[in-house]
């Protein structure tokens, strides 16, 4: 096992990555942005570590200062999160070459499926189904409008080397598609420094179902079942909850495509398989994501399984402490990202310092959260402040233990979410699961 | 199912059964003391109504302005928690007369167990094992040394009305019995009003291990597993777990006992039949308690089940809703109580307001609280504050665990006994499982 453990994030995430190493004895050296002193996260951990001034290409993107810290600290890994690093080939080589474990995939498996036109080829080749549309990256207009043309309308353009929303655009017909491909080209661009496109087409108003994966060196691959995260604005994820209302026979289905997934690449570290579920019951892969994420805290409440630390065995050459016969799902849980943003103003963030601060608890209720009264929220940074999660014995006492919970938070001095949170648990479309990735711009 | 429930109780049991109903679509009524006005339930409940002076016989206890204020609120039934009316017969009585449900067993089945004595030949005559020692009260001194002589040294004097360690008095021998007999006469008159005594073979160091109970109106009794509550101070747990370390064998043997304990007086709601076990394996029912646990959290975390929310049910007049084969134990789960008191200044209470607050979170973390930054904690009631409670895969992880989340909690302001539970969780003799009810007095 690892000895010390650099962590390159901030945050919740970069709690959950402290507590889980300070439960297996492995020390933690946290790293922070001068707006980030008095962060949990740098107080949690044995050893903090300034890295830079708060715009993150200073700080949590910047590689050198990073991998100082780890060096000079006596680090023997480095656990990048999500965002930031987490998915940067090149930051993982590195580590390496300094004699650092990546606590993730190696740098090969992250580009094959950071390369979104790559790894629909893969998948492709694996047999797993992937949204109709182009193989490879389309080098022009035409090139892509023959493929629409192809596929039918409506169609969505996407960047090769995209992620969070950016570079993506939709056309439901050929002068829409002429319009946008500059627009998406232009935004891939500036977000990505790489302008390749693919298209594909437009899956109406799907359900978004994931399925958490974990890989070892040994070529063990398990599923931990699928998530349900239909519930987002502009293609960021609000609300997610395990097991989703998929049937059975589906699940196998669905899970089988995405071990295959992984095993195509012969993935190590936790990851997660995207799908698209259509109306008619097909799905499509859509994307594979090569680091640990936001929602695994809905996985681990239905089986009991740690993932952090089972990500962080597997990356200190463990081989997994389970096998797929082990993995039971046991009831159901909701997570509610509580942002500091505005709903009511166009959900625009909202940082600034937390008054009185009152987290709710009891049975059932888990908080992972970077926040305590009288911190500052810097505004450099994701709107997100805490998950609150839930776990019961079915979906409806969730979704009532989740709004009894709801209602005792309190943060003052803020404006955050917590308020939009409970109306979708309200929504009788999201309490009957009738919802889709259309939810909230439709209903709400 | 009840429209509007009267929470007669303070404190994090207040706030627990508050968020049961809630989760149940069951309205809230609290009560409090003047001392209480600011209490997190009184803040938690839909409605909150004063019932008088901060000492316990003007309000918590007030058993009229209790009834009254249930009345007045449309109350339909009436939640007692733990302490205070939980056990008082007359109490349940007055209640049913008044036309209110009282969530817990009827007079009959408390007083049945209340007098420890009664209770003991009742399980005696049940087949059940109890302690060797007098059956029935003890009229006099002499009696008592008639029965300790037969038993053997040491002995130990229990008031028949007893709880909570008051009227308990240790004697080895002939001439110390004769010394305490008196003194634990008093005692047990001016903590219960009644100087009833039995007396039983002391059983030297054992452990503390209690069965949950859960039964219902139709003859339905089913146990949740086992307790480990042997770290005690002075009779008064400190910290608890599930499942404890005895065979599979020992278990399903004491389980049958504890259920046809409960059967014996066709137990209905959440009850707990306690056991010591000594060194040879050999174990003895001590007493039931007819009510909600302190503990009964660690139960909730390894077999899923919400007792108290089960508990409210079974006195609406449903059925159980689980038989014995749906219990299964899943992991290992932690309860330390935090409590507001002094342990470097023999444990004294340490009331004040409390400053900054963190409570911690994460995997597989609960926190059951009844404190707020700001909150005066008043010098009236018990110094329990909060019960930190963990789970996780087996038992050497829940330590672990524990520690962690333990090393997260700053409650500033007041002294609390979190660096003792450390302490505790620290210990050799704790970690191997090799402790008893004298642990504390002998390793800390």
């Amino acid at each position: 096992m690892f000895k010390k453990v650099l962590v390159a994030n901030r945050g919740e995430i970069a709690v959950r990555i402290i507590r889980a190493c300070r439960e297996m004895g492995v020390e933690t050296v946290a790293v922070y942005s001068t707006a980030d002193k008095d962060a949990l996260h740098s107080q949690l951990a044995d050893e903090a570590v300034c890295i830079g001034e708060a715009p993150v290409n200073k700080s949590y993107l910047n590689v050198v200062n990073i991998i100082s810290a780890a060096i000079s600290t006596g680090c023997d890994a480095v656990h990048p999160g999500f965002g930031f690093l987490s998915e940067n080939s090149r930051f993982a080589e590195m580590c390496q070459e300094c004699g650092l474990k990546f606590i993730g995939p190696t740098a090969e498996m992250i580009d094959r499926m950071g390369n979104k036109s790559e790894a629909r080829k893969t998948m492709r080749e694996a047999g797993v189904p992937v949204v109709p549309g182009s193989v490879g990256v389309i080098l022009d207009l035409e090139e892509a409008v023959q493929i629409a043309d192809e596929i039918g309308y409506p169609v969505m353009l996407k960047a090769s080397a995209g992620g969070g929303g950016k570079g993506m655009r939709e056309a439901s017909n050929r002068d829409e598609l002429r319009h946008q491909f500059a627009a998406a080209q232009t935004e891939a661009r500036n977000a990505f420094g790489d302008d390749a496109m693919y298209v594909e087409k437009l899956i109406v108003n799907p359900k978004h179902i994931e399925f958490q994966i974990m890989g070892d060196a040994y070529g063990n691959v398990v599923h931990l079942g699928e998530r349900d995260c239909s519930i987002q604005r502009k293609h960021q994820k609000v609300l997610e909850e395990a097991p989703s209302g998929i049937s059975p026979e589906l699940r196998s289905q669905m899970a089988a495509d995405a071990v295959k997934a992984a095993k195509a690449i012969r993935y190590e570290s936790a990851g997660t398989v995207e799908f698209l579920l259509d109306k008619d019951g097909r799905y499509y892969f859509i994307e594979m994501n090569t680091r640990i994420q936001v929602e695994h805290p809905v996985t681990e409440m239905v089986t009991g399984i740690d993932i952090m630390k089972e990500q962080i065995r597997v990356a200190a050459g463990e081989p997994l402490s389970f096998s797929q016969k082990d993995v039971r799902i046991e009831g159901h849980s909701i997570e509610c990202r509580i942002n500091a943003e505005d709903p009511e103003h166009g959900f625009r963030p909202c940082p600034g310092t937390v008054g009185q601060l009152y987290v709710p608890g009891g049975f059932g209720v888990r908080v992972d959260s970077a926040v305590y009264s009288g911190y500052t929220i810097p505004p450099y940074y994701d709107s997100m402040i805490a998950k609150l999660i839930v776990h019961a014995k079915d979906r409806q006492t969730a979704i009532l233990r989740m709004k009894r919970a709801l209602g005792e938070f309190v943060v003052e001095g803020i404006t955050t979410n917590i308020e939009f949170q409970y109306q979708i648990l309200n929504n009788p479309a999201y309490r009957s699961g009738a919802f889709d990735t259309g939810f909230i711009e439709n209903e709400m």
